[in-house]
């Protein structure tokens, strides 16, 4: 089994969250391998034919690889997060979500003007939130290398709005 | 200057954080340095001389270090993630914070019966955050191998709570 294979594999289905009629994609059972999951940083790494000089992980779950990701590539780990939580000054964004908004931050002085930045998160569903975190890292004088997700709900059509930032868009499981 | 050093010369210290008369312990300068964050990691995994066969690393900050501790060190990463959040089927634990409460939940399933867990969070303060998912880990029929954190604010005495799940209590850094 290829990754991509076994990424898939791992994936389990769960009806009805987080509401009637929505079928969840849950990546947790991925995190209990530890071979498949450095085979997945492996191979988003390899994947992306871009340059980068750091990459920005959205709160909570793009922390996870987000971390090993810049870790193996050699690269800053900057977090953005959910309002309230980054205790230095930030630069903030606020976006709209199905119901509401959201606001998420990022440091300011922890992204370098000009950086070339890779976007992760987990998975890509509207791209609302991945649009957010692209927006911040402009604002903040860097620019938006790549977007990396580990799953692309495809039929949410969210690469439409991240691909006015950047064509450069990369998911290993597509639905 | 060696990983201990380092890791506290990278700290940040943020006054009025989050809220006035708390001098906050700002980790994130800490991931703009991915060989700092690689050592930090070795250092860890050096340090603890329990064997353990999974991590549980608690949402959002324990996911950073806890999934890359995970896959160095071969085993399983399970995440702790506040109520709401995990779509199957879960065993929660409601703890004390300063005011009110707060819900921690853990998949059934992932952890399996009788293994030796360590819990990783960020930072130790009062302590309660982690011996919650200490609990967890115990009622899911799993044990506490050991804890580690990169910040351990011993002025908060976390130490004491904890010692009675697990002697076993590893940081980098105390204050």
């Amino acid at each position: 089994m290829n990754v991509v294979e076994a990424l898939k594999a791992a994936i389990r289905d769960i009806p009805d969250f987080p509401k009637p009629g929505i079928m969840f994609k849950d990546i947790t059972p991925i995190l209990l391998n530890a071979k498949l999951c450095n085979e997945i940083t492996g191979y988003i790494l390899n994947s992306i034919s871009q340059p980068f000089d750091a990459i920005v992980g959205v709160e909570s779950r793009g922390f996870l690889f987000g971390l090993t990701l810049a870790n193996k590539a050699g690269v800053p780990f900057i977090p953005a997060r959910k309002k309230g939580k980054l205790p230095g000054e930030t630069k903030a964004v606020t976006y709209n979500l199905e119901y509401g908004t959201a606001t998420i931050e990022i440091h300011k002085g922890h992204l370098k003007q000009g950086a070339k930045v890779l976007v992760h998160d987990d998975l890509l569903a509207t791209g609302g939130t991945a649009k957010a975190a692209a927006d911040l890292v402009k604002t903040l004088g860097a620019e938006v290398a790549a977007f990396s997700f580990l799953v692309d709900l495809s039929f949410l059509n969210g690469r439409e709005i991240l691909k006015e930032i950047s064509e450069n868009i990369y998911s290993i499981a597509t639905y």
